[in-house]
């Protein structure tokens, strides 16, 4: 039936497409040329949404400058602003990994945006002299300015909600930290008995750690506020009209609220990806630090009989197809997976952002995809690690302080008192006959009982300067 | 209302599910527990097919070996068998990265089993006394034995198609190596003129040198053939009857057609990932050859008047959103990224290698998710390279000859005739004075018009030992 | 001979030392443990001064604190500065990957400041009772927090010499960029001819582009400031008098310049290792760039004859042992490798950073050998980079003016007055027919004279805006 | 004084050399050109000798080939045969990382060999009208082939001896796996008790997995017999006489008795890296492999008295500076930061890998430099943790077995006979109330004491089918 698709033009000639459709043709034949991922472009409606309010902007911004119609403005702006509220995301899918730079996910937008606004104004899809994809919904833009913008609302976006979900870890950490300020146990350097602290002082130190990282990655992301808005093709402002950047810079900042920046230099942003570079790494600077966390909590739950067992994490499902009663920590398991696969996106980040060539980096929709998918996931993993497994933790206080009465690192605190080596040849002497240290310190007479007392109380040597 | 669910218990205690659901409790517990990556298994039909297979392999041998009756046994085999054929694959819902080391899945299949066995045997689903998901479809298995063995199947199978695919990418090389057997060009070294060669050799090379990422991928698969079935919890086989091993290996081996055998020592292979990250580092391996190829064809095509120019790859979209006329090498750029994609991967695995500790490897599911992620990426642009781009390539034989005739590279041929130093000073005086090199030598009497066509002739510079 | 050796004791009994050695019975035992790398900690004297400066300050807080004589804390402050100027290099032979978290490299410097403050105090090697290595020299420390505190110095020191050596990099590409400001040439985005640019602007863009790397650098030694000096054991402090962190922090600052300050919580810090990460990941984003300003210019110097032949690199050496005549861009080549190492060290250091286990990372002494190597190789190579190739590069005008004159990349600039799809067609033309864009253009009466000089001007679309 | 050096000439014009060097004019420009790592080539002496046969082999088929006289053929291999010998060491000076693919080191061996054999040959070094570097010496060759044909010699040199180090290990582990064998202790998955074993099977599977490793090498190494000498410049052979191709490998087999064997295409063989990439990539499978070795060891030795305490290390070196008493797993600890340097530097590899363009991959000296760093680590690290630790190591029996006495995990072995559903009622309740899986059997008469001596006697929970 004829009514079922339009013909849509281009540089390669004629091709159908669905006469219902909002994209055109160069989204069709992106449709066609990466099958790749199997993940569409829709799957990150946020992507989606910010390159909607790059387009708002852009449109405004040649309003201004007398390159598109106040007509033409309103319908790309009411267009997109559907598209900002999440409505049409179905008709977003080309595939997130894509060659071309990024030119298949902007001209799909463009297309988008261009036949709604069509509807909008009156006209019917597919009748583009009122408003072309190219011409009036691209105008004075390069697939190399305007992914790019868009990609780094995007993250920006991300990162708030990210930054949200790790502050509620890390006052589950803290609150745990409070309840477990009296839980005296060992400290462990080298998974060598240490000396004493407290599981409080542990976890504080696990709310703190990652408040190290919210740190990073804020200032991280202070990097994407610099963007190449008018530089269009390579950077040097060609097609795009005196005064374009400043006022489409100016748009967008009060479109989103982000105080976005142009980019000291177009030609050098254009090939530019530190921003990209520099943010996954910080995701993966946390990374890295949740897997020490998640490691800490295995570790600490080993048992219930032949570990540490020093705490309890919530029973989340039994552990094992085989071993009945077996409970498993599965949340920090699954937690240190999601570290791993940040990590493996991060290298490809940097894979992608050497591959950058003169006057362009035509490897973004990896990072893209790369960078979402972490954000994603690590959000979703520190939802989970906190409601699964942190607020529900419980301490075994007497196993914690059993470790402090029986452990020989407690010899530590002699030193001041008696010497390095006096306190070694202690220490040596409690392994090697199993007697306890305040045994051996009254059988040669080394202490009197009020120092034995001060010294070797187990509060004053977790709070040496008395407790905060 | 209650007809809408049925209530399930496990070791913590009671949970509703869908009344009409195959999956049970477990299943239940895990798709709350684990919302991480939004990728179902379902997505990886062949691992839901492998496990079936496992599972089948298994009841049979539980049968031979009096642990289950006949009856329970061919309700297994039977719901198994339509699990294979890709029924029911919507009751895989347990997301892809998990904890627990992969009890989920292999809980997610056990209760599937069981419930539709006991449909077909004659039961409720639920009414667990006839075919139970642990004694029954789980006897004489553990996550730690049948997970990795129905992960090592499913690579297997997914190895054959990539292979398969890349066969016939070698195939498209080869092809134009012959048709471009003829077309003389300069070879170059260090992005530098060197000496003569044709576009042909180029592609062969292409060819051949794909052909050995293929042979080292068949050699990494052979380490998935060795399986671990009837190792249980860590590996002494506890709770596996005598015999079972041995027979369980022999039905998966009739049940696949490929030829496993048990792994040398069962505590061993328990914690043992060395072949996923053996195979892991061969598509690596053929990720950077693909990488290389890619980057070789896209400065071949560089141009079309600024650059090489000496190939022109199939048009496949516009290649700018703001320059008109320009076409882009968009597939092999997507290639280029799903090679980093697969670079990422692998660090994954390798980070989750590393992290087996004692007896167990709880990492394996994000091994499963980031192995058959890079297979299938892998597939589909070997797939988009040969089809969207190889097949179509033609060759620019007047700019290639061009180079020919105006490189200074071919001074090299010269050195047998005139030694290293004086071609030295030839070639420096070419590149100083703009002239031929012939013109050179002619001035200076050095060689006889002769000796200048035998020596320069191009064809005999391409092949100096004649065509073969 | 007796006198040849002395006797030293520590907990595992007895052991000779060579009696002019200033070190002692701990370096002699971690000799012997440690022969890995075969790289000394004394190859990165700035760390062994760095660890003398920690010293010098511990010493005054303790003498402060009361902990030590003003007699022994003159002695260790005399001792640590002739370290400090680069005396008894010799005596630090411990391999720089070692296990125990960098206790052999603090025992090593304790022994040695103790030995040689025992001679400056008028007594023999080995007379402990006037200086000891633990009781004095290490006094209110552990290597926990030494170590790092003393790493931290290091890569702030070296920091700035390498940010030193980056300007002058920055400088050497500015000036290139103000010597080519008129050099037109053809922008190319995917390899494919783009729109014009010059190769000035090309030039400044390396220039800013590795400022933007510098000021990452900057932004990321911050994060070393912060030091856990006075966390002894596992942070909490046991056996640091009252005021001595402070009191140690302040000494710090005179002493070497920094401003640093004290960690927020010492127990999170003594496990913490993000700020290395950070570090080591700035350093990464800074090879990255390095690799594709590398690239670029290996693309811009390809030829002589068969490549783009836009640029000259300075000849530094014959290029090829059989191809007379050959020159290769030898050093952005080894500038390359020197950021894929850098690339490589980064992800052991990820891998150490990811290994911390309750009160400590252990892995530090490998975070130190990878980031110090690294750093030493970037300064190296950015040195190597200025001096032997940028400031010595020279432009081929005619053959960069040459693709301006034949292009069809041009074409762009017609699109605000022909609109997209007719300069579509247009280029499409002339790519087949081989004819010239004004050409046709003037076939087909699209513009007048007027236009066409205005319009298609290269200089006009190197600064559409006007010259800078 | 004129007397102490001598002038050479090349393409970039005349350079003093020291009078008394064998080295020449290339090898003093590329010594000016890269001062990078600091690490000359002579720091891998196999890598000169593995020169030096290839040199021998090319002589001699070069001379049957009558490309150059018996005389010269005869002074080059008198001259190299020194080289094997270790003579001319200091000689070796250029940087192991350098740009130009090689060519300076291959020039250094080109320049030795001609001086030492002019000597030989009763001339004066420099006199190179009787053996010229690049006309006799290098003769038939280029860097392209000699450079990855020494290194793929050096490779499977170096890793025979690596592989009689890691046997040596392997023993050490079966040695103890003996010595272990009656060790009853709890198998641990997820870090949580599982199932009982023994302490000797644990140490038996880390024999048999690194000798996984030992077989992975074995076989990645067999890439390397596959050479390219012949191919020259890219792979064509121009200038090579018919012939030598095979010749040169033939002598190269009987030289070094590796049966090397022709590339198949000599143009894909000379871009080629695979055999590196497959290496490099086994190594690190084996650093994933020893990471968890040493990471089971330092579980296992974790306490003394709040940890597994299961076995003792040997103490190595008091482990801290500030607590007396404490020994740390310095050994494990070194070797898992060996591994991560293994990582780091196979990253290297595939980088440098993936930047292959056309006809060559200049990066060869960084993949040189990170391997042969690689193998040389990894072969001390193996050495020091089997001497230093493995041979050391004793059991804990009354620990470990306490921890079989008061596992619940021993629940499993009650599935067969009880069921798991009510095996996992009786494990949740000795769990909650303390009390012993036996005693709740008994109180509940779930199974005679004859069925409970038969199913839970942990001999038999390690051996189920019997001891082996």
């Amino acid at each position: 039936m004829p009514g079922d698709t339009r013909t849509e033009r281009d540089l390669l000639g004629d091709k159908e497409v669905p006469a219902d459709a909002y994209f055109g043709v160069q989204t069709a034949r992106a449709m066609e040329n990466f099958q790749i991922s199997g993940i569409p472009i829709s799957l990150y409606p946020d992507f989606i949404s910010s390159f909607a309010h790059v387009k708002i902007a852009a449109a405004k911004a040649n309003r201004d400058c007398g390159v598109i119609s106040s007509e033409v403005c309103d319908g790309i702006e009411a267009a997109a602003h559907e598209i900002v509220q999440g409505k049409w995301l179905e008709q977003f899918s080309v595939d997130v990994i894509q060659g071309g730079a990024g030119t298949s996910t902007n001209m799909n937008v463009n297309e988008v945006i261009a036949n709604r606004a069509l509807e909008l104004m009156g006209y019917e899809k597919g009748d583009y002299q009122h408003c072309r994809p190219n011409d009036d919904v691209n105008a004075s833009q390069s697939t190399n300015d305007a992914y790019p913008t868009a990609l780094k609302l995007t993250m920006l976006t991300s990162n708030q909600r990210l930054l949200a979900e790790l502050k509620r870890l890390v006052a589950a950490f803290r609150a745990k930290g409070r309840e477990f300020e009296d839980v005296l146990k060992m400290g462990r350097t080298h998974l060598q008995d240490a000396v004493p602290m407290t599981l409080g002082q542990e976890f504080e130190a696990f709310a703190l750690t990652i408040e190290g990282e919210i740190a990073g990655l804020e200032n991280g992301a202070r990097m994407l506020l610099h963007i190449n808005m008018g530089g269009t093709a390579v950077g040097t402002g060609l097609n795009a009209p005196a005064g374009y950047s400043d006022k489409v810079v100016e748009y967008l900042r009060k479109e989103t609220g982000f105080p976005f920046e142009l980019a000291q230099d177009l030609v050098e942003a254009t090939s530019d990806t530190q921003g990209f570079v520099t943010y996954s790494a910080h995701l993966r600077s946390l990374a890295i630090k949740l897997i020490k966390v998640c490691n800490d909590l295995r570790l600490m739950v080993s048992g219930p009989r032949a570990g540490f067992g020093e705490i309890n994490l919530p029973e989340r499902q039994p552990g094992s197809s085989i071993m009945p009663g077996k409970v498993n920590p599965v949340i920090p398991e699954v937690v240190n997976q999601v570290c791993f696969k940040i990590m493996g996106n991060d290298l490809t980040v940097s894979m992608a952002a050497q591959a950058a060539q003169l006057q362009l980096n035509v490897m973004e929709p990896v990072i893209a995809a790369s960078v979402l998918e972490s954000i994603r996931m690590m959000m979703n993993g520190s939802c989970t690690l906190r409601s699964n497994c942190i607020d529900g933790i419980t301490a075994n206080r007497d196993a914690c302080m059993h470790y402090v009465d029986h452990s020989v690192g407690v010899v530590t605190a002699l030193v001041p008192v008696l010497g390095y080596k006096p306190s070694t040849a202690l220490a040596a002497e409690a392994l090697k006959t199993g007697k306890g240290l305040v045994e051996l310190i009254r059988e040669k007479g080394l202490m009197t009982e009020e120092q034995i007392k001060e010294v070797l109380e187990p509060e004053r040597m977790a709070w040496p300067q008395g407790r905060p």
